[in-house]
């Protein structure tokens, strides 16, 4: 039974707090939308389609609100709520494509109605909940079959039910792989410096009763030089048009050293993770976190004080070090502009054909 | 001026704390061998050349016991401590040279005083520690001419002062380049799991006035692939004769990221850390840790209860990944097997010369 990272629960968004896991599990229920931005700002709600599912939420909660009486406040608390929700990340997509699908919904609504209008943007949020939960289902189905008997994988950062609305991306590979018998370990990257490898992933991954084998992120060259590693799987933040891939940080550098060893880099992601409307990596915008996150840990200073920090959250894949990018709708192949072309004016044919 | 991390002062053993460092300087004074180890296992004393030098003041405090009455009990009581001096790490091989120079020099002398006998052994240490004063000089000398003016260098765990008898291997060569004006700036990489980069090497240049960037050990790739760095500068735990490196765990994922950038990758270490007698890194036992250097950060559990660990200290890089090899002898090239071997034969020679 996977954990429900985001959910809506008694007219409430309900969300478990990731930054306290796994020491503890800290549910908590609010119907302020500020409260979900600062939830995803502070990686307590983290993972980018559970961030986008939480966004949606946060907006069906900001118009709820029972102190709106009319139309013009409804439009005016839901663009304050987009606005601030739109701000707290940049880099993964899921967020705007979740926010943009709430507005489009909002303004196809043809009812004047209050109550309609809430109506249809909760409908919309959990519509976007449960197709998300089906994307993982697929996208763990179509992945598991690219996966070899007696499998040793590595993964990085989390992927998992926390970080989706479902049984996650890369991690829903691993778990649908591991269900058919496939894999033997999993190799988890810590992921510095929130440690959502050590923390979310090796959690998640016991719970399943996978054997999960904790390593530091610096330790991934050294265990594919010495052939322990099949496969390498991964998630996305956002997904350029040509297949360029921004993940967690240093997964770039999984990318190079699988590609010098041979080993399949395999990225997991909803089609809510690619962005059309950028042509390449170049222009992801790349988030970078507080220095703090470096310089401490549980609040003790681990670095020299007053040293200087980048701190990137993430890190951009170019297109060439994939193998394969693993969507709900189909396994993408390069070349990736292509495919990612091919997704997006069929998903457009269906959109119509049902329309 | 640089920090002694270990030091003979008043008939023992002076050494700093490095796993206090950089919050305390706390030093500690000692005759006994017993903390000698102790402090090497704990990673108290760390770094390979001081790891060597911390050896030999080791057996000098052993033998220097006012209770040894004859030669039979101070043989007795240098053997015990070469045998427990000997099993504190196994990679780092300056400290097996160490060992292995006091026995020699004990063996030769023809005196059975004991007194002569400490005096000889402490001289011998003394020796140990001075050269590889001598030799950090040099290897930062040799080593700066090779870095281009307005360099960014990149640099992992702590070569510094703290590792050595003087001022450092790969740190030696950043400290006399930037004192030559042709450093902009060192990207430290912080180096799980224990923070060497963070806590020490960020410490040390900061004090020198050299501009550090602390990043995680996962974002080297991400830096290189901007072209943010000009050249790569590790140290050395052990040379296998054919240049096979062993060194802290993620040098091997560095060499990698620096080969694909086309950048160059320097390892730097006194001639004590080459494995004569070891062909190729295959033959170099590569130490693991405990998994709770993982799991455990400052005692706070980081990781999910249970969760199993690989805990490499070091990894190894193929020869065919290094630039060069920077010793106080000279700069080696490729091919290392030649380069590695006609050192050996020129230094037998001149020891041969001056006997």
């Amino acid at each position: 039974m996977d954990i429900k990272s985001v959910d809506w629960v008694d007219g409430c968004v309900r969300f478990i707090d990731q930054t306290k896991l796994p020491r503890e599990e800290a549910y908590i229920q609010t119907t302020d939308y500020r409260r979900i931005g600062e939830a995803i700002r502070k990686l307590e709600i983290r993972g980018a389609p559970a961030i986008g599912v939480a966004a949606a939420f946060g907006l069906a909660a900001a118009v709820a609100d029972p102190s709106i009486r009319s139309v013009t406040e409804l439009h005016r608390i839901f663009d304050a709520a987009f606005r601030e929700l739109s701000e707290t990340r940049p880099t993964a997509v899921n967020l705007f494509t979740a926010l943009n699908r709430m507005q489009a919904a909002l303004e196809s609504l043809r009812s004047s109605d209050i109550t309609a209008m809430r109506a249809r943007l909760l409908r919309e949020a959990l519509d976007i909940q449960s197709e998300d939960e089906d994307a993982c289902r697929r996208i763990g189905e179509l992945g598991a079959s690219l996966i070899p008997a007696g499998a040793t994988i590595l993964t990085h950062c989390n992927t998992g039910a926390l970080a989706t609305a479902g049984s996650g991306t890369a991690q829903g590979i691993i778990t649908t792989a591991a269900r058919q018998g496939k894999v033997v370990r999993v190799y988890v990257d810590e992921t510095r410096p929130l440690f959502q490898g050590a923390r979310l992933t090796a959690w998640e991954l016991m719970k399943e009763g996978i054997e999960a084998v904790l390593i530091t992120d610096s330790t991934a060259g050294f265990v594919m030089r010495q052939g322990m590693i099949n496969a390498v799987c991964v998630g996305a933040d956002r997904i350029a048009a040509n297949g360029d891939v921004a993940n967690k940080v240093g997964t770039y550098t999984l990318a190079v050293l699988a590609r010098v060893h041979r080993i399949p880099f395999y990225v997991a992601a909803p089609v809510t993770s690619i962005d059309h409307a950028t042509p390449s990596g170049k222009g992801i915008p790349v988030e970078e976190r507080s220095p703090w996150e470096l310089t401490h840990v549980g609040g003790a200073e681990i670095a020299a004080p007053g040293v200087k920090v980048y701190a990137p959250a993430f890190d951009v894949v170019p297109h060439q070090y994939l193998t394969a990018i693993i969507t709900e709708k189909k396994v993408l192949l390069p070349p990736f502009k292509r495919s990612i072309a091919s997704l997006r004016s069929s998903s457009r044919a269906g959109r119509s054909n049902s329309a």
